[in-house]
This record gives structure tokens, C-alpha cells and sequence, in this order.
């Protein structure tokens, strides 16, 4: 089977590797039919260094089981599934707790630390099929597919964002970060009530579909100038909530300046760098929180599908670009290159 | 009047200053009666440097007003009060939304900012008073008045790091630093109903105290080792809530190493540095929060207070030195030197 590998930074191959196959009793194969390039495969891809590759790439996929070894009981061949990008048990106390990303099963995990799967590709093998794996309907529009695949983790994690941030009704909200996480938390953050929601981004592309996904304002501006003007929508004194989706320092910084007091900072870019200013002049001195991480998407698949079946949502909009395998190294290089949004892969 | 002045660092002195008096509209003066040295007192008296001082001191007080201001409605001449820490207008969004240490007021603030008023005096000018005094009961036991003076920072300290940290009945609970503020969240967790309390602290006779107000464990070891028993002893997973009562990188570390996935930080120890990991390592990975600040007492006073009249709760055990003024110095010495637990001030 085919399966995209990379190499080094900026090293993308599709190439022939050991076709996947069912491997556990708890395992299924499932056949891939629509994958995506995450903007957090974008750091390795800036970074990996020759000797640490190649690594298997992708984590969000929907697929047709083809096979299950015999303890799965949840899922069947021939049902559609969707993955998110975390594997777990769905029985631990983590998992029992809505975070299944810290499933404490020995075979739990990123996709993304799996040496020989990845979404990218033809087919995968599933660990922990009945934890992981969410039947979707039998046969779904086809235009529901790629808002169905943000399930995967874009979707759920602008809605982890917007959640864990306490977004609602009465509260002031500035999205930092106009990628796919940043523009579907701000769908996210409308969705549960929010009625000012500031997008801080400078692509007008993206800019736009995020007030077409519900932002009230857009400020273009960054550090002290883009502060002042998110402080300003937000009426002097801040947002309750700042949701970061960029994870660099500088993105860190201007959310601390934007926060109001007794406010919360929910960050789901992944951190670059492991300090970071906490103490009284940051977070400390007005009770400034601080959450987020990798989100338990798996737990907020049922809450969420039902809102793209019957379209009160349409979060597939940051889909801009399909390929098939084959164009996948020109896909990473135009996300990359910012001349792609998100790219949907049809193996 | 007499006041204490710190000069610089191990330099504290009891001096004649100009009288406190009422100075604007919205100002009560107020007798004091008690008054105590807090724990965080203690990072000036180990670091002022000679230039920056001289320094009034001291932010806890019970005492009798003896004038107000024209404007001010809730207090009079004669009646006995407590202060927060904090001076707040009790009118402001943050203070209607129970966060008053941000009070918006331009007179709002800390005592330890009021370059000419402190605590640890005969008398005090108090800005704000409607915002910023509670009656007392006309005439309490004595004995209560060290419970009561609790009130004005280090019970309301603890209940706020216990509050936000989430503590309840489904919580594991640890809690780092054994001064009055970390014996106080010991109280105040067990107070909001948590099963599992575990101290950790290395004075035999504050963790003593410690299980008098509710812990069930105490641990004295610090570092990896004091980290892996407190997780064993929250089953392995770690601990929900760890409340960080101390301030240092190094308790900090702690507390990264023993909460549990999914849970919460809690500082209320000052931080002494600006920076800490937050990143992928520390809480990033598994969706730890970060919360905590100079805890609104003021907001808590009313709930608190019942407790403490009706006997349910003593946090006044905490002092265990009383004095005059003129023993300032010297106490100062006795808590730098963790000979006193916390000092109470008859001036």
C-alpha cells in the first residue's frame, strides 16, 4: 500500500510500504477514503531533522473497516468510521472522565507516535478499535465528508478550545490564530452562546470564512498594536476568554495582554517552547487561568456529529484543497507556503 | 502614632508617624485592635534593599472605627470590622463579579501599595471603606478574634485556592507549604468536602496542626522523592487539585510532578519568578490548569464568617506568638527563622 513518509524538513514522500493489517484482537483495518495535512503537522515538517526520519504522517481520517480482530464489538466491516487523532480504550478512568487523550492503556496514544500507521495513506490499522474508532451513517451526503473529518481533531479541538475556556453567553471572546483550529474555535465559541467573538489574523481569506464561521471583529494587528485593539472590541478591560491557536511564544504574549482580569487563556497550539511567563506580572496579579492541551476530541464526537448532519454547522469549509496521494509533498509545501487553508486527501 | 517601618532587608523598626486620619469622603480611620505578619511579609524582610525602603508594614487588621468620611454608609464610629488585604470599592464589574483584588477604583489596591498606611499600627486610614470593611459582631468572645482576623487574608487565601482548585468530595486533594496559608487550605479543602487531604510540609508541628485542621497524609520529603509519594498516596494518577502555597520554582515543580492529568494547579504562594514551564512537558500534555492570584477575601468574608462564630471551623490556631508592638522586630526575626508559625499584633 502507499503511505506518506517525511523524511527531513521539507521532505514529503508517498511510497510503497508493508500494507497494513490487523495485528491485536482489539485492532481493525480500515480503508481510508478521506484524510487531511493538520496545521501541526506543519512543525515537523518545518523541523524534522534527517536522522530522526521518516516518519509515518497523518491522524485524521474517515474509512471503510475492512477488518476486525475478534474481541472488537462496536464496529463491523463495511461500516464507515471516523478516528480521532488520539487512540484510546474508552474504559480507563481518564477516558470515563471525557479525556481520553490521557488514556492510561498501554496501547494508547497520538496517532502521531505510531511508528508504522498514519493517516496518510491507503489503509491503517486501528488500536483499540472500540475506544477509538465512531461509526458515522451508512452513507452520508457526499459534501458532509469533510465537515465529518474535522471530527477528527480541528472541530473537536475548537470546540475544546471554546469549552474548556468557559465560552458562552456572557462572555467576551478573542480567537488568536486564523488556521483551521483558530477559525473553528471561533464557530466553536458562537455555537455555545458567545455574542463577541475578535478574530486576530492577517490572511484575509481566512479572515473572511472566520466571520463567515460567526467572528464579530477582525484585528490584523499583533503584539502591542493587536493588543490594544482586541482590548478596545472588548471594552477596555479584556476578554474573559483568549483562546491561543498558534503555540508560539509571541501568540502567548499578546493573549496575556488581551485577557481580562479573572479571565482564562485556553491554549490549543501546541506549546514551542516549554517556558513561559506565569508570575505576577502575567497570569498571577489578576488571577489570569490558564488551560488547554491536546483535546479529548473522541469525547466530543456525539455532541457534536448532529450539528453537521442536519447543517446547523458546516465546519468542512476549511477545506480549500483536495489531492489524491500523489499530491501530497505539493500539499505540505502549500500549506506551508500559507497558499493552502487545509488540504483534504482522497488516497 | 507608632507604626512599623522596614528599612531594608532584616531591618524592621517601630516608629512615631504622623497620625493616620480621614482624608476623603469615602475614608474610614480605624483603631486597631489586632493584627498579624503574614508569610509573605517575609520575602521584603529577606530582600528590600536599603534604597527602596522605608516601608510601612503589615495588611491584616480587626479594629474599631473611630471616623468616617462623609459619604461612607455601612460602617460607624464604634463598630468593630475586619479588612481584606485588599482596598476595593465593592461597586466596580470585577467586584460585582467577586473579584475585587482587580477592583477597578482608582483609590482600589493593596495595603502593602499604600506608601503612608499599614496594618501593623495604632491606627489605619482606610480608602473605600463601604467597599472595603466588614462589621464584625458588636461584641465577640475574645477568643475569637484570632479566628476573625484570619478573615483578612490567610482563610480567605486558603478558601480561594481551594475553591478555584476545584476541591470537593470527588477530589484528591494535596497541598504544598506548610505556613498559615497551606495549613488554611488543608481547613478550607476539608471545608468543601474533600476525602483526601495530603500535606506536605517538613515542621512536625505545623503538619501536627495540619492534621488538627484535616489532613489525612502528610509528606515530608520534597523533590522526586517527595513527588512520588504524594502520588502514591493519590492512587498513582495524582492528585486533582494541588494547591501550591509557597511561591518558589521549586514547589511549582512539585506540583507539575504530582497533578493528575485533567487537573488543576493552584497557587497562592507569591511567585518569586516570572517564568515556568507550561509547555508540552509540564502542562500542556495532559490538559493540567493553572490557576490562582491574590485571593478576593473580601468576596468570602460572609460566607466564611458563620463558620468561625458558630465554631465549626478555628483557623485563629494558626497563631501561635502574640505580642505588642514594640515585639515587631523581634517576632519578624522568630518567623523568618520558622520559630513562629504567624504572629498576632495587640498594638
Amino acid at each position: 500500500m502507499r503511505a506518506t513518509l517525511l523524511y527531513a524538513a521539507g521532505d514529503v514522500r508517498v511510497e510503497e510500504v508493508p500494507d497494513s493489517a490487523v495485528k491485536f484482537p482489539t485492532d481493525a483495518l480500515v480503508r481510508i477514503t478521506a484524510a487531511a495535512i493538520c496545521g501541526s503537522d506543519l512543525w515537523p515538517y518545518a523541523s524534522l531533522k534527517p536522522g530522526q526520519g521518516p516518519a509515518r504522517m497523518g491522524h485524521e481520517f474517515i474509512g471503510v473497516v475492512e477488518e476486525t480482530g475478534h474481541e472488537v464489538a462496536t464496529v463491523k466491516p463495511g461500516d464507515l468510521v471516523v478516528s480521532p487523532f488520539a487512540i484510546s480504550d474508552g474504559t480507563c478512568e481518564f477516558c470515563r472522565d471525557g479525556l481520553p487523550t490521557s488514556c492510561s492503556h498501554p496501547q494508547a496514544g497520538f496517532w502521531d507516535e505510531q511508528p508504522a500507521e498514519g493517516a496518510q495513506a491507503e489503509a491503517i490499522r486501528v488500536p483499540l478499535a472500540d475506544g477509538t474508532l465512531v461509526r458515522l451513517p451508512a452513507a452520508p451526503d457526499p459534501a458532509l465528508i469533510p465537515s465529518l473529518l474535522t471530527l477528527a481533531d480541528v472541530l473537536g479541538t475548537g470546540h475544546h478550545a471554546a469549552a474548556i475556556g468557559g465560552a458562552g453567553p456572557a462572555t467576551r471572546v478573542t480567537v488568536i490564530g486564523d488556521g483551521a483550529v483558530g477559525l473553528l474555535s471561533v464557530l466553536a465559541a458562537r455555537r455555545l452562546g458567545a455574542g463577541q467573538v475578535t478574530l486576530m489574523g492577517r490572511h484575509p481569506s481566512r479572515t473572511a470564512l472566520g466571520r463567515e464561521f460567526g467572528a464579530t471583529d477582525v484585528v490584523a494587528a499583533r503584539g502591542a498594536e493587536g493588543i490594544a485593539a482586541a482590548r478596545d472590541l472588548a471594552g477596555g478591560h479584556g476578554s474573559h476568554v483568549v483562546i491561543e491557536a498558534v503555540g508560539t511564544l509571541s501568540a502567548y504574549r499578546e493573549a496575556v495582554g488581551i485577557v481580562r482580569p479573572g479571565g482564562i487563556i485556553s491554549r490549543v497550539g501546541v506549546p514551542q517552547d516549554e517556558d513561559a511567563p506565569v508570575g505576577w506580572n502575567s497570569l498571577f496579579r489578576h488571577n489570569i487561568r490558564l488551560a488547554g492541551g491536546p483535546a479529548p476530541v473522541r469525547a466530543y464526537i456525539e455532541e457534536l456529529m448532529p450539528d453537521i448532519l442536519n447543517g446547523t454547522i458546516e465546519p468542512g469549509m476549511v477545506f480549500d484543497t483536495t489531492t489524491s496521494l500523489d499530491g501530497v509533498p505539493a500539499a505540505y509545501s502549500a500549506m506551508a507556503g500559507r497558499k493552502a487553508l487545509k488540504v483534504l486527501i482522497r488516497p
